[in-house]
């Protein structure tokens, strides 16, 4: 499952900036990083006349346009989507996903402080808070970061969210819903399904394993 | 796995405007549907100075914005995506994906043709030919319906490719390629997995089943 962390902090803290510089380090270590921004305004991408504006003006519920270097996508959604939904529905091939706010989520957050702007902290460890970033030094039982001091921050969300790779994991979803597995039924499930895809030609060695069934 | 149509036509054959037609009497009848539009040239869809353009400058491989009622999002990739890797990657939650153009690509067609504009039809039937739209008649041993009639179009498609619902479907994918599966192969691993599922607490009627097994 691809780790989430919010990057928060109050109005003007400068959490774009910070992902700003955050998002080029990680990228020089090797991982492919996504950013989720969150807009509660609703927002304009598409433009009039085009192609692909009619076909979402026709009623589509979802417009993508495609190219030989990126991809674009305009869906619906009935409500405001929770970070793990947008995980599970829109993002793949990447190494970590980067919220821009989301305090309100479970996700693990970075919080931005400034003591020029600010009087006291947003979150909490409640608030699944894991670092600071700020330019004095807090005693909240989490790691604490300066502000110019990316190669720190980027050390600690390696090694707390990147490299904890090799370890098999498996994801069960039934309609739409995570099912959470004990360890037992986690083992069974794992070792079962991974014994039947690997007696199959050309899945001797299978690094990862999707499966979907649908219709009763 | 949800079936894709691709509206193929020589250029000003008109199929924004059928797609334009098709979309709202497709959604009328209650059926969710994505469009794919094909940028050949690339693209702009996100404002500069945006917090998503920032992180998207800033290197990240894909930018989602969200908001109540609409997602957006920007990815690179690689290479061209065929339809099914569209699909795979990146569509959920709709009953059919149109695309314009793509007529090099192996997903069932409909050709648009006007005997004003065009001599010969772009495709035959060893390009998945289903169905033409014309203001003549061809006789290539496929369906045809006159320009205007979307009902149809619209009756042609959901026969062939929408009501065959209702049979199990099951689709396995290791490390990312889409594994065929024989009839007792299949039978086998949906049987078993439906059997394993269904034993958990809350899973009894399973109605879609995903499951994603990662790491060695």
């Amino acid at each position: 499952m691809i780790p989430i962390i919010s990057i928060v902090g109050k109005s003007d803290s400068g959490k774009t900036t910070f992902i700003e510089k955050l998002v080029p380090e990680l990228v020089r270590r090797g991982y492919r990083i996504a950013t989720v921004k969150h807009d509660v305004h609703g927002f304009e991408v598409d433009r009039e006349g085009k192609d692909s504006w009619r076909h979402k003006q026709a009623g589509a519920h979802t417009v993508i346009i495609s190219s030989p270097t990126k991809v674009a996508l305009i869906r619906d959604v009935e409500k405001d989507l929770r970070l793990d939904e947008i995980r599970d529905k829109l993002v793949q091939d990447v190494d970590l996903i980067l919220s821009e706010g989301y305090k309100k989520d479970v996700q693990p957050k970075i919080e931005i402080f400034r003591t020029e702007k600010h009087k006291e902290l947003l979150c909490t460890k409640e608030d699944n808070l894991t670092a600071i970033v700020s330019d004095k030094e807090f005693d909240v039982g989490v790691s604490c970061f300066f502000l110019d001091d990316i190669k720190g921050v980027t050390d600690f969300i390696e090694k707390k969210f990147l490299k904890s790779k090799g370890e098999e994991e498996i994801t069960l979803k039934v309609d739409g819903r995570t099912v959470p597995l004990k360890p037992f039924i986690r083992d069974f499930l794992l070792g079962s399904i991974k014994g039947m895809v690997r007696s199959l030609k050309g899945c001797e060695k299978p690094k990862k394993i999707e499966i979907q069934i649908e219709g009763e």
